[in-house]
C-alpha cells in the first residue's frame, strides 16, 4: 500500500468535470491525424522531478516529505519508492517512465556496491514493468550529483573519475537493454568548463568524443537498438556545457564521427536558455539528420 | 586551535611577491584621496558565504567539508565555527564581518529555543569582537532557508509565519544593536510571488509596507543608530521579488512613508540580474537620497 | 480614390471563409461579459506603424513603397497620406486611430511653421472623423526622430531644446482635446542617458518632473478631461530610460508629486524588454493606482 | 583638402599629455613579447563605422554632416570620401582600412554599372594605398542594404538575388585580391529566417553551401592566398542568422567540406549578443581549427 492508495485512477473526464483530479483536456484515446494523443506524445514520468526532488532551492531547505529520500538511501528506501512510483504512473495513467540510475537505486560507495544494487532495483523494475505494462522510454546515468563529477565526467582530468562514468553508463546502458527502454540518454551537466584558463578545451573535447564512441561501440556490441541521445543544454550548472545547443552538438558529432550514431533529445527550456526556442532546435535537428 | 593555525597572517606584499597566501595589489593602508583604502572599502566577510555553503549547487551535492555543518547544528558546532571564522578574520586581516542569525547559531526548533540559541552566540561574538577588534558591519535575519518561508516572510499569508518573521528581525535587530553593528540589512529573497494567480499584490505590499514600519519603529524604540538597508533583487529564488532595483524601492518606500529611514545595500550582480548595471543603481540611490 | 481602392470592406467571416481578406477569429460584435469585444479590447490604427515607416532596419533601405513618404512631407504629401489612412481604417473596420504629430503634417523648419502645419491637418482629421465616424484614441508628440532631441527633450541640456519640446506638446495637447481625442500619451524614448558620466541624473529628473508637470497644468487649462499616459520602456534608442518600467514611473511620478494625474499606457514589448511581463506590469499599475 | 586638414597627426604622447587629439595608452612601437603592438593588434578603419553612417538609429534620423553621403552617391561624392578616408587613416596613423564595395564606390543600378563604378573606385584606392602605405586589411561585399537582399542573399529564393550576390562577392573578391588585401570577409546579416513557417531550413543551409563553394573556387582559381572569414553573428538584422556562433558555423563548414577552408571573424559583441563572450569564440575556433 502507497500514499496515493486513496487516490482514484485519473481519467479523462472533459472540459465541464467537477473532479479535481481528472483530465479535462488530455484524452488520450483522442484521435489526431490517425493517431492516437499518447501514441504522438508518449508522455514519461520522470523519477528526478517526481520521486527524487525535495522541493528545496539553492536559498532554501526541502518542503516536500519524501518518506524514501535521506542523505543514504537503503534498499528498502529504494524498493519503497518503487512501489510508490508505478502506483503513480497507473493512477496516472501514463505509458512511460524514465530515470537515472542513482534515482532508484540504493546508495552505493564503490563501484561493485554500484553494480549490484542497481542490479536489485533493475529486477523491481522488470517485474513491475511485467505487473503495469507501464514501459521504460530511456534510461540515463547522473554523472552529475556526486562530489567527484564536480570537475566534469568524461571529461574531469581525473581518470579514476572517467572510470567510474564509463562503468556508470555501461551498467545503465546495460540494464536499459534488459528492461526494453526505448531510448538512451546522455545529460553532460558536467560535461564544460567555468573557466578557460584551467581548461584545456581540445583535450577535454577529444576525451568526451573518445567516451562517446565507447557508448555507441558498446551499444552495438550488446545489441541495443534503441537511439543514443544527447541532451542539449547551454550552462546550468556549468558555466559554459560542450552540449550546448543542436548545431554545437552536431558540429561537435562530426567532428569525431559520430553524426551517424548520436541524436538530439530537445528540451523546451534548454532551447530558450541558449536564446533560441524549441521550434528551431526541432528544425535544426531535422535539418541536420540527428533528430531524436 | 581551528583548521587555520598553519596559516601564516596574509599580509600585502607586492605585485612580485611569490608568497601564495599574500596581497599583491589590495594594501589597506594605502591611501588615496586623503583615506586609507580599507576605510573606503570597508571589507567584510559574510558567514554564509565562507562558512555555511557546502560547496554544493542545485545539480550537486557539497563538495567541501565543514565539521560545523550538519541537518541539525549544535552548540557545540556553532562553537566551533564562531571560533574558526574569528581566527580566519584575523589572519586575512579584514576588519569586518557580516552574519545572519541562523548561520551563527544552533538550530532551534521554537521561537524561545531561538531566541536563547541567537542570545548565546551573541555572547560569543561579544567575546570575540572585544578580543580580536574584528567590527559587526551589519546583521540580518534568514527570512528564506527554513520550509515555513516558502510562500513569504511578512509576505506571507500566515499569521504565524508573519509572527515568525517579526520575532526573528527583532531579535536579530536587538543583537546587531548590542554588538556595535553599523547597519541593519534585510534581503526579502521569499517576498514576492511565484504565479499572479495566487497572489493578491496590493496586500501583500501593504503587509511588507507595515511590517517595514515595525522595523523602523523597532529601530527608534532600542536606540539603534544604524542604517536599515533593504538589499534590492530582481528575482532568485522568487520569480518576481517587490525588492526587484532601486528605483522600485523608491516607488514602495515613497508609498508606505519610509523614505527618509531605509536606504538600499546594492549588490553588483543583483543589478545586472536585473538588467541595470552597480554605477546605475548607485547613482540612482543617490539622486533618490537612499544611497546606504 | 486611394491605393485601396479596389479592397472590399474586411468582416468577420468565421474560421472557415477561404476569403484572405476576411476576419477569421476576432468579431467585434461578439459579447463576452456583457461587453462586445470591440467595447473591451478598442482597437487603434497607429499612423506611424502603418503609414509612416518606409519598412527599413537600420542594416537596409526601406522596402515599402510610400509615395507619401521622403526626406520633406509636402502639404500634399500629408493629405494623401490622410486619404489613405482614413479609406484603410473604414475598409478594415476599426474604432480608433493615434498619430504623433510629425506622422501626419507636413515637414516644419521652425515652431511657427509647425503649429501653422499641425493646424492644417488637424482640420483634415477633424473633417474625417466627422465624415468617418473613426475616432482619435490619443495623440502624441515626436519629441525623438529630428536630429535636436539626440541629447534629450524634456532632459536636453539646451533650452531651445526644451521649450521645442514644450511648444509641440502644447500644440499636440490641444489638437488632441479638439479632436475628441480619449487620451494624451508620452513615450520618452530620448529621456535618459547613454553614459552616466556625462549625465547629472538629479537635475535631468528634475526638469523631467518639471516638464511633465506644466503638461498637467496645461491640461487643466484647456479643459482636457482624458488622461495623461507615460508608456514606459526600459531602453532603446536610448541606453537607459527614465521610464523604465512601471514600478520606475511611480517612483517617478511620486516623487514630484504626479501619482494622481499621470497613468502609465503598457505595452508587452517594452515590459519585456525591461525583463518583466505583461501582466506583472498591469498588476503592478493596478496596485499602484497609476493604470490608464 | 579634407576636413581633416587642421589636425595635426595623432601620436603617442604618454599618459600624462595634456593634447586631446594624442594616443595616450596606445604606442603602436611599444615592444610586447618580441612583437610590436601594431603588429599584435592590426588595427583598421573601417569605410562603414567611420565614413558611411550618418549618426542615425531606428528612431531617430542622421545627426552627423558627411558631404558624401546621400540617397545617391555619385563618383564625385565616392571620390571626395575616399580622399578624406585616407587623410583620416594617415593623420591617425592605423596600418589598415576595410571596406565594403558600396561603402566606397557610386552607386549602381545594375551589375555593369556596379562593376564599372567598383573599378574606378578600386583605382582611387590602388593610388592612395600606393601613395600612403596604408593597406587593406579585408575587403568584402554589401549584401545587405539593398532591398533586394531583404530574403537573404545566398539564401534568397529568387535566382537573380543569388546571382547578384554571387557577382557582387566575385568583383570584390577580385578586387580584394587586386589591392593585395590580407582576407576576404563574408557577413551574413540577412542569411538566416525571419520566420521557420516559410523558410526551407534544408534548402538554404544547402544553397548557402554551394555559394561559399563557388567562393572558395574562385579564390583558388583567381590565386588569392588570404583566408576567406565568416563573420559569427546570431541575429540583428534577421531573426535567427545561420552563421550563429563559432560552433555553429563549424557544424555548417563540416556538413559541406569547407573546414580546410573557410575560417571565422569573431567580434566582440556578436559572441555577447550569442549568450557566449569573445574568449570563448576564440577559444572555440582555435580548438576547431578555424580561428581566423
Amino acid at each position: 500500500m502507497t500514499i496515493f492508495k486513496n487516490i482514484t485512477p485519473i481519467r479523462y473526464e472533459g472540459p465541464d468535470t467537477n473532479n479535481d483530479l481528472a483530465y479535462r483536456v488530455y484524452n488520450k484515446d483522442r484521435v489526431v491525424l490517425g493517431k492516437r494523443l499518447e501514441d504522438w506524445l508518449r508522455p514519461a514520468v520522470c523519477y528526478w522531478h517526481s520521486f527524487n526532488w525535495p522541493g528545496n532551492d539553492i536559498f532554501g531547505a526541502g518542503t516536500l516529505p519524501r518518506p524514501w529520500l535521506g542523505p543514504v538511501i537503503t534498499q528498502e528506501m529504494a524498493d519503497q519508492k518503487l512501489e510508490a512510483a508505478f502506483d503513480f504512473f497507473t493512477r496516472l495513467g501514463v505509458p512511460y517512465f524514465c530515470f537515472h540510475d542513482v534515482d532508484a537505486m540504493a546508495t552505493a560507495h564503490n563501484l561493485n556496491e554500484h553494480q549490484t544494487n542497481l542490479k536489485k532495483i533493475e529486477e523491481g523494475f522488470a517485474a513491475k514493468i511485467q505487473q503495469t505494462g507501464v514501459k521504460l522510454l530511456w534510461g540515463t546515468a547522473n554523472l552529475f550529483s556526486h562530489p567527484r563529477y564536480a570537475g566534469g565526467a568524461a571529461t574531469s582530468p581525473s581518470a579514476e573519475v572517467y572510470a567510474w562514468a564509463s562503468a556508470q553508463v555501461r551498467y545503465m546502458l546495460e540494464a536499459t537493454h534488459r528492461l526494453g527502454g526505448q531510448n538512451y540518454v546522455l545529460w553532460g551537466g558536467r560535461e564544460g568548463y567555468d573557466c578557460l584558463l584551467n581548461t584545456d578545451l581540445k583535450r577535454e573535447l577529444d576525451q568526451f568524443g573518445r567516451f562517446l564512441s565507447l557508448v555507441v561501440e558498446h551499444k552495438h556490441k550488446i545489441g541495443f537498438k534503441g537511439t543514443i541521445l544527447i541532451e542539449p543544454k547551454p550552462f546550468e550548472p556549468t558555466k559554459h556545457q560542450y552540449d550546448r545547443d543542436t548545431a554545437t552538438v552536431f558540429a561537435f558529432l562530426q567532428k569525431y564521427g559520430l553524426e551517424k550514431e548520436i541524436k538530439v533529445n530537445i528540451e523546451v527550456n534548454h532551447a530558450t536558455l541558449a536564446g533560441l526556442d524549441f521550434e528551431h532546435e526541432v528544425a535544426a535537428a531535422i535539418t541536420y539528420g540527428i533528430f531524436g
